[in-house]
Order: C-alpha cells, then structure tokens, then sequence
C-alpha cells in the first residue's frame, strides 16, 4: 500500500503552488507555465524538497502530457491546418531546419555526443502555439496576415516536431544513426499517423453517434478520452511517445459533431492535470546549477546563453522567408520563438532514458522558460510599434 | 519506469466496460453503480484478466473515493441536514443501530472473530441516498413526506457511518476493543471533525474570497479539491479514513458562495475518477466463490443469504419508529435498504488491512449490489400501489 498522505500532501503543494505562481506570472504578463515551471523548482528536492518521486504522481503527470496534447489536437482545426498554405508551411519548415540544424552542429562542435546534440536540435524544433496566440489576442491583432501565418506554421511545426520526436525516441532506444534507421522509423511513425487519422475519421462518428444516444452523464467526454487513451497506448506499440497519439487523437475527434461537447468536459480536467505535469517538469530542475559562484556552473551558464542565442536566431530566419508585400516578417520570426508543452515533453524524455544528465536537462528547461519569458515582451513592443 | 502501454489499456478497459455495462444497468432501471461493480467483475483476474494490480491504479481509485465522497459532502445542504427533523434523525440512528447490532450478533454467532464481526456490521449500516433518490425523483415523488424523511435521515445515517468508520478503523489497527478505546477514539474522530468543520467554515469564505479574484481558468475549483485533499491527508494522521475529510470538506465548501462554481467543475472530473473506483472494487470480487456446483462454495452462498435478510431486515425496521399519521413506514423502510458506496469503502478497507479474505468480501460486495438491484423494483411497486 503506498502512503496516503504523502500523495495527497505532494498533490496539494504542487496545484497549491502551481496557482500561486501561475497567477503571479499572469500579473506579470507572463504565461502560466513559466509559473508552474518555477513552482516546481522550488517545491523540488533542490529547494524545498515538499515533492518526491512518487509512481502514482509521475502516472498522474504522464496523464497529464496526454491531455495537454489531446486537447492541442481537439483545438487543431484540420482544415484551417490545410488551409493554412505556402507562407506558413515555408516558415514552419525553415522554423523547424534552422535550430535543428544549428543546434545539432553548434552542439557537436561543443563536445556534445551525437545522440546528445540530435536531442538538443530536437528540443529547440517545436513553436508553442499558446503563447504567441495569447499576446495576439490580448492586443486584438488574431486577425492579421502575420497572426495567421504564424499560427498556421505553429501547428504545422508541432506535428513535424512530433514527427522528430518519433525518430529520435528509435534512435535513443536502438542507438545506431543511419540514414536507412531515420527514413524507416519516420516511415513507420508517418504510416501509423496517418492510418489512424483516416480509420478515425471514418469511424469516429459512426462510434459517436451510437454513444450520443447513451444516457449516463459525460459519457461522450468519458469515451473520448477512453479513444485517446488507446490511441496513446497503441503508439508506444510502434515506438512513437503517447502525446504523439494523443494529439493524433485529438486531430480526429476535433473532426465529429460532438467535438465541443468534449471540449468542454475536458477544461476540469486539464486544469487539473496538465498543472502537475508542468510543476514536476520543474521538480527535476537542480537550482544548484545556477549558481554563478560555483566555478563548475559557468560552463552551464554558457551553454545557456548558447542554447538561448541558438533558440533565437534559429526561429527569428523562419521569418525571413515570407517573400510577400506588406507583411513584418521579423515579427512573424519573434512570434515563432517561444518553445513551450513539447519542447518540455522532449527534454523529460531524454533525461528519462539517459540521453541527459540532470544539469544538461536544468540548461534546456532555463532556455525553454527564457523563451517563453521573453517573446511576449518583444512582440508587444514591436506590435505597439506597427500601430503607429 | 512503469509500464505505460498496461496502464493505459487498464484505464481504457476500465472506462469502456463502465460504460457498457453502466448502459444496460440504466436500461434495466437500475443504478450504474450495479453495472460498474459487474464491469469490474467481468475484467477482474476471475474472468477476463485484463486489469491487474497497479500502484497508479490504486492512487487514481483512491482519489475516486476522495472525490466521491467530496461530491456527497458538496451537495449535503447543512441546513436542510439540521431541518431534517426528529423523524429523519430517529430512522437514521434505528438504522444504524439495528443492522449493526444484527450483523454483529449473527456472525458472531456464525463463527466471525470479533472484530469480522464488527466490521460486517458497519459494513451493513450505511444507506446510499443516490439510488433512493433516483427512484423517488424518476416517479415524482421527491416532494413528498416519506422523500423528505427518507433523504435526511440517509444523510444522517452516512455521517453516523463515517464516524463508525473512524472507530472500527482504529480498531483493526490497533487490536484491542475496550469500551474505553472505542470511547476515546470516537472522541478524537468527532472532535477533529467538529473542530474541522468550525474552522473550515470560518476560514473557507476568506480563502475563496481572494481566490476568486485570481484569474486563472478554473482556480476557484482547483482550490476546493486541494482543500479536500489537504483535510483528507491529516484525517489519515487522526486515524479517520481520507474519505472521512473529503465529505467534511465538501459540507464545509457546500456553504460558501463559489460552490456552484466548484459543483459544476467536478462533474467531468467525477465522471472520470468515480468509475474507476467501482470498477476496481468489482475486479478484487472472486467470481468462482459463486458457483454452487463446488461444495465449499455454498456456505458462502448460505452467507450471502443471511448477510442480504440482515441487511434488509435492520433497515425496514427503521421505518417502523415513524409514528405520523398517513405516512408509509414500510416505504421509508424499504427506501433505506440500497447500500452504495460507503458500504463498498468500508469492505474495501476490510480487505486491504486482512480483516476479510477474498471470499468474504466477495460476499459482502454480492450482498451491497443485491440490495442496490432489488430495492428500486420493491419501490417503484410500492409507490405505484400508493397512487391508486
């Protein structure tokens, strides 16, 4: 029997700090997750150690990455997503090979291993949609061309991101790098995805409309997240990550007429998991790291400022490719910059199976917050500027 | 690392077989809680063998229990509760007592320890308000006298139960039963509940007050569950079952001005926590002890019989102390019959710390679902003979 009150107390610090942090973040025009990053690593071991190991709490966190990206795929709107066209496939792509790229090779050059800097790329690949699309919205500027483009890229690059995640997740486990492993493991992962995105179109709403016709309550919530689930489960089946699944999931169901039904249950839900995913990201961060005085932690401390310039750059030139009239496309690369959910999830994973040690993974989560903390900052200095 | 792709399927299975079987119980006009103690038997190690023991599994049940009894707490009007009046509080206290004192003193007779003994009788005590309710609000009848006295007192009933509950726990952890010890123990309990409900409504309304100028999606809800939580985790310290503080912890937040907020956000969350507790409590049932064709099966069946006329018999004679003119005391009897989760909990907590092996509490959870399946027919013909 595990301890009672240790999971309950360890579930209460973490959504009692999460809110608490989150809302100072809120304050300070912040996302939330920077918050409850930062509630993580002060209720962690390297501070004041209020959170531990704990299986059923990692469970309750894994859930937690499920429905964060189910509820990505439930928000994906497909058309849009197909809609979304040349410019912000362009940017998506160059947003996508620009960091990868730099970061592998800055990150070679640097003494990294070759599994080390292919995951480093790797992390510095996915946009996070939810940031840019808050700033936007605050200043009322969703309907823009620049808003659109980079929102359309963002989904674009999640799924390629995803896609990423799914080679190197084989690579970790295998180990050999070769060009026939990369295209047979992005053929399979891409195989998979798209057969279950077809049989779940096709089958969804058949299986839908027998449930609508149920009585229990939220019984269509309760067989749409069943739906992800197995999605999920059957990924790792073929070395793809749950949230890959899940997402996937989340595409189809966004498909069926009892979409928003679902999208509704499931905001509890998320409030209640998706904090504890993000506190216990932070619970792995070491603080110790950070510290300047310690001669050891200057190099982490350049690598930082490294990982972050690299970060940068490497969105700011997805930008420039928009060849078209009128449109800010430095703008467009700022809106690109900040890394968030999956970023995260792809750091976690490699500190999981050992690509990374606890100071790497600390360097990478400081770069995904200094993301996150910075790009709201720029782009509402350069959206009041274009209002003039 | 645990084994994600068992743990989702589990989920999924668990979910899914709820459903289902969830449905034909609705259909047959009984209450889901019948259809999920059936899934998990069909699932369990007896049948099909598709949900084993799993440490994620037991936290996520557990916090079903949690929030379960949170729910009953939250939609308990305190008001309402001391309205109840000398007949509700009189049928409540005849049946606690009288199913209490048969079942002690027929299965001492038949050969229980003391302590199985005193555990059977408070597994036998504890009314399941749900399931009357549905029956008396299905045919219209919420508004009537018998309604009236049946709910207050099922509401009673579930606090004296819990408080029984404290006691017979600290008995089976401790060992010895004096009249002393029970004296001093349900002295502790009842003062660390008053004390919490003293506290909680004087503090709660201060809390919610600032929390509700926080502006993060679902806050006020996120708050409440970790108030529950929190006094769930020191009832634990008490010797209180965490059950026990998740319904103080729902009366109490049932009296501020943000429980509807919190009432309507812990639907989806119910909806996905609560199944899964009865599921699990179906799949610890071994169905094979139900086969009478095996010889030693059929003291458990005799078993059965007895613990179904105990459990009958002690509640109908608790509308017998109504002495009100045109009032249906059978009915009100009959009404208190269906036992539902809190009997389940405590059958549960009887396996868990050894007081029952599997056979007995596969008896006890038998005898719960018969009362559960059998009292809405006996009801439904009861209150339509009355309209004649």
């Amino acid at each position: 029997m595990h301890d009672m009150f240790a999971f309950l107390i360890a579930l209460v610090s973490i959504l009692f700090f999460a809110k608490i942090f989150g809302e100072i973040s809120l304050k300070l025009g912040q996302s939330t997750i920077v918050g409850e990053l930062l509630a993580g690593i002060v209720i962690g071991p390297s501070v004041l150690g209020l959170v531990h190991e704990m299986e059923s709490l990692s469970a309750i966190s894994e859930l937690g990455a499920i429905i964060l990206l189910f509820e990505v795929g439930l928000s994906t709107d497909i058309r849009e997503f197909l809609k979304a066209g040349v410019w912000a496939t362009a940017v998506a792509v160059v947003g996508v090979v620009a960091p990868y790229c730099l970061g592998y090779f800055v990150f070679l050059h640097f003494g990294f291993t070759n599994i080390q800097a292919i995951f480093t790329g790797a992390v510095l690949t996915a946009t996070s949609v939810g940031i840019t699309a808050r700033v936007f919205m605050d200043l009322n500027r969703l309907e823009t061309q620049e808003a659109k483009i980079v929102l359309g890229a963002a989904v674009i690059d999640d799924v390629i991101g995803l896609a990423i995640l799914a080679v190197v997740l084989k690579l970790v486990q295998g180990g050999t790098v070769t060009l026939g492993t990369v295209a047979s493991i992005s053929g399979t992962a891409i195989l998979f995805l798209i057969l279950s995105i077809l049989a779940g179109i096709l089958i969804a709403p058949s299986i839908f409309r027998i449930v609508s016709r149920m009585k229990q309550d939220h019984v269509i919530f309760i067989v749409g997240i069943s739906f992800c689930f197995i999605i999920s489960a059957f990924s790792t089946k073929v070395g793809l990550a749950p949230i890959v699944g899940a997402f996937v999931a989340g595409l189809v169901l966004s498909t069926i007429k009892q979409s928003e039904e679902i999208k509704r249950d499931i905001k509890p839900i998320y409030a209640f998991f998706v904090p504890i995913f993000f506190v216990l990201m932070g619970t792995k961060v070491d603080i110790s790291t950070f510290n300047p005085f310690v001669a050891a932690n200057r190099e982490i401390l350049v690598l930082i400022t490294i990982l972050f310039v690299v970060a940068f750059v490497g969105k700011t030139i997805a930008g420039v490719v928009v060849f078209k009239k009128g449109i800010d496309r430095f703008l467009i690369g700022v809106s690109m910059v900040p890394r968030g959910e999956v970023g995260l999830i792809f750091a976690g994973i490699g500190l999981k199976n050992n690509v990374f040690g606890i100071k790497d993974y600390s360097a990478l989560v400081a770069v995904i917050m200094l993301t996150t903390f910075i790009t709201p900052i720029i782009l509402k200095y350069l959206l009041s500027r274009q209002k003039d």
